[in-house]
């Protein structure tokens, strides 16, 4: 069967959390998760580039179907807002560039998806992660955990839809 | 003698304006002037690939040595500031990628060094830039004089310093 690969993303310029679910099985297994991370020190424009490089050798090792991506809502916090909003629109342009569909979930929809409760906690939705992933722990940092969760998403609303 | 192109860009996702100055002139001399649109209909991630197919034709163009962008601060509308971070970050990691010098400006320095007052109205803004590249009228829309102010901004600097 061939392999059928879902990447979810937790966009942001510090950390961006990746997650690649091989979808082909019957039981979603992580082929690769974990975060791209670029230094607060350096100029933007050379954060970004890095984290497109990193991006685009993540796309060369597993040319994923979709890309799941949590919709963007406004922190309080404008220094991060921005970087999320930076670094969400360098990958989507180069996933869309390479015709990959990507699918936007809401923050509710991938807490009800993964943990079944719109308001469940951040250790909630990591917890059910690692169950569903059956991994040894709750991936580490949180952002990991969250590119699981919307990777997850998307396999159960594909499923359910029979949009896979 | 050698052309010096001075890139300037008000970036946005309905609307990004641009202006490429021949900064090797003693007055230097708009060459390319104008707004990259995307339709408000269309899904994010096709905007955003078009948006850079768009700027990719432009830097193929004009090689620009700098790129100056005004730093782009919070609007009041969640929506248009979520656009604006993205359509940056993507123009951003495409001219980093590229070996571009990118230079960012605050509102305050534009309206300083275009119309001698860093409280200046966009009207007033918009008719220094028309006077100083000698046009027959104030750019329309706005988003093109703002990117012409904002590269006028980087060759006023870059004289003053030396730095051009």
């Amino acid at each position: 069967m061939e392999q059928v690969f879902v990447l979810g993303l937790d966009p942001g310029l510090s950390r961006c959390g990746y997650c690649v679910l091989d979808a082909s099985v019957r039981s979603a297994r992580a082929v690769a998760l974990g975060v791209f991370r670029t230094r607060a020190g350096d100029a933007v424009p050379e954060r970004l580039a890095e984290l497109l490089t990193d991006f685009r050798s993540l796309l060369g090792e597993f040319t994923p179907s979709v890309m799941a991506v949590e919709r963007v809502l406004f922190q309080t916090n404008v220094r991060t807002a921005m970087g999320v909003g930076q670094a969400s629109g360098v990958l989507m342009a180069e996933a869309a560039g390479r015709g990959i569909s990507i699918v936007e979930y809401s923050p509710n929809e991938v807490k009800s998806a993964v943990a079944g409760d719109g308001s469940a906690s951040k250790e909630q939705v990591a917890a059910m992660v690692q169950r569903l992933l059956d991994l040894a722990a709750p991936p580490r940092p949180a952002d990991a955990a969250d590119a699981a969760a919307v990777a997850l998403t998307h396999v159960a609303f594909a499923t359910t839809t029979g949009a896979a």
